[in-house]
């Protein structure tokens, strides 16, 4: 078993990131008290380099604000969650009920995705803030917005994507992955007073389940981004794509669901697609997780594929450590360990906090901004948290230590 | 004045590169008999990893291949170039004359881009094809698609984007550089056979000009590849954003359009333009052309900013070897040699021939293939081919030793 005093040094260094250098930033340089929501492209030092709004990551920071509210009873938490959601309720969803994935500071639309995700941070932030706030009209938008999302999986053609004759059909993981998260998050903690279960959750998440397991390829420990409908491995980039960090993430999801319903054999799955991912993930020669890679070997056509982003590397803090809990496996420990001395070493700012969100394949820095299109106030806050409550010894200790 | 042996060494080494190690590797492993066109997802050494082909690239082959066939005669070259030409003209246009983005290797449709390259590259590819090959066939082709894409650029709302309230009005210089490049290669070249001056080729000219020279502020020798519709500078990431090799390239589009007109205040202007590019854009601490940076010195938001692609290389030898052909100064040479010592020391494969197209930061190959979605038969072959004309005794002396 893991040495506990080794196990609290862990827990009090995370949670001191995340309360003392990383809710700060966002705190400090994000909110937009004039227009409402936040700027989240800000740069090293917390400046904004733009003023533009992602959906994404306004939704991501509500949902955020409103889990440290939650967890601390703060009301400048719940007043800085509030500043977002107003302003994602005004703004961000148009007349024909998608939503959008850009907005200019004042709110007006700047850009429209052919893709579900705005409306799913959406889903998140809404049913939080309706959780931190009490305001059930929060909840009603959620649920809109999530019958919404399950309309356009079951049929893409309003997202405006042309069909063509020689397109193969396929499937990729983030949408069964992000309903499986989405039901979770609508339902709540169990046993607590704002748990909801609706009737159809159930059956929603034992189908995203099934469509993740599609992904996953036992005899080769590899998930696959992409496959056809009924799980077919496709020869071409797109099928041969491996994304490390996306796996980990599905594989925690699923570990959580897992354990939720007492499913000890798709708890297991649900490790050995995450061990996958991090054995093919883990840069040999310089450390780090690879964000893309091909399965057969060819170099993949992202030119971003060598890169180590923030990201990955929270989602496998989260899954080692959860692995670690469930289990009680030493090892899953000490993998947790060795991402996280790299990761500690490598992505947090020393000078203005929160952490670089872009390293090069050999560890330096290629982008110095703390929030941009795609980063905000959510995967490391979220990682740090998660972690945090993972390490903690009020937490339920490890089932090999019980 | 530069020592004339020296320019003939410079001029064996390109044509020794392009007519036996970049042309035999396209000649040998592109050409698709089973189903026309082109397999341009070429791995290192030269076996496909898809089979997709993509029209950018599919155009720009049958282009390049009708230019060696000028230049050589050789029917070798005509019939890969008529190979690509007719599944083009089979495939690669919609029932609506849209033209698809890419197409599978039977020539069914993939996708279909809100741009208007494509047919930008259809446009090329026919027009020099129907030079070729004398089938006027194509010619007619050609002109049809740059009707189509004249129209595009009048009123893009067939492309397809949605208009929101919340964007900034603004353009970008690659619309208005590729009708200089379409005008130039409509025409053909002044005085042969094939010269074909239409009535509006210059008034379209001029308008492309004028709106080239939007993006470029004198002052601090930066063009800008985003501006507002009246070349009002944007700041945003879009705004700031410098792609040096689009710069020099546009440069000597420019500057081989005011040669032709005799303008020779334009044509410093063009030179102008390339010589800021290369400045700002050539990495002092490894060498090579960063292929994104932001004017203010923020991090640019695309992950692949400090990548050296072969494409802008490519430009910046055929850019500074005009320069030098046309103004005379051994500067231009000089400039060329550092950018041509630095790119043959870093992008050609001496094992398998073609260039690498991805180069890290520090001058590492990024990605192993020599043709991909983007990196086809063009770029390399077309600066040896151009570099090694400009570099001939037989071509007309810098203007310097006349």
């Amino acid at each position: 078993m893991v040495d506990p005093a080794h196990v609290a040094r862990w827990q009090a260094r995370i949670a001191s990131e995340l309360w003392d250098r990383v809710v700060p930033f966002w705190m400090e340089h994000s909110l937009d008290h004039e227009h409402g929501g936040y700027l989240n492209c800000l740069d090293r030092d917390g400046r904004p380099f733009d003023t533009k709004k992602h959906v994404w990551l306004q939704g991501r920071q509500v949902w955020m604000l409103s889990k440290l509210y939650a967890e601390r009873g703060e009301t400048r938490f719940l007043d800085a969650a509030r500043l977002g959601a107003e302003f994602l309720a005004r703004h961000a969803v148009a007349a024909d009920g998608r939503a959008f994935f850009c907005l200019a500071r004042d709110g007006r639309p700047i850009a429209l995705q052919r893709k579900i995700f705005s409306e799913c941070f959406l889903v998140m932030a809404f049913a939080e803030y309706a959780r931190a706030s009490g305001d059930a009209a929060y909840r009603v938008r959620a649920l809109a917005l999530f019958e919404r999302v399950l309309a356009l999986v079951a049929d893409p053609t309003p997202l405006g994507k042309p069909r063509l004759a020689g397109q193969t059909p396929s499937v990729d993981l983030a949408v069964p992955m992000i309903l499986l998260n989405l039901v979770a998050e609508l339902r709540g903690a169990p046993g607590s007073a704002t748990f909801d279960d609706r009737a159809d959750y159930d059956s929603i998440e034992r189908d995203a389940v099934a469509r993740v397991l599609r992904h996953f390829d036992p005899a080769r420990g590899m998930t696959f981004e992409t496959v056809g409908p009924r799980g077919e491995r496709l020869d071409s980039p797109e099928g041969r794509l491996l994304n490390p960090g996306h796996v980990v993430e599905a594989g925690w999801f699923l570990a959580e669901y897992a354990a939720r319903i007492g499913d000890r054999g798709l708890e297991s799955t649900a490790f050995a697609m995450m061990e996958g991912a991090l054995d093919q993930g883990w840069d040999r020669e310089h450390g780090g997780l690879f964000y893309f890679l091909d399965a057969e070997g060819f170099s993949p056509v992202q030119l971003e594929w060598s890169q180590k982003l923030w990201w990955p590397h929270c989602e496998a803090l989260i899954g080692t450590l959860s692995a670690w809990r469930a289990t009680g496996e030493s090892r899953w420990f000490e993998r947790f360990e060795e991402i996280a001395d790299w990761t500690f070493a490598h992505f947090p700012d020393p000078e203005y906090g929160e952490w670089f969100g872009y390293i090069d394949r050999r560890g330096e820095v290629s982008q110095r901004f703390k929030g941009g299109p795609y980063k905000g106030c959510f995967h490391v806050p979220r990682a740090l948290w998660r972690c945090a409550g993972l390490l903690a010894p009020d937490d339920q200790p490890p089932r090999a230590d019980r």
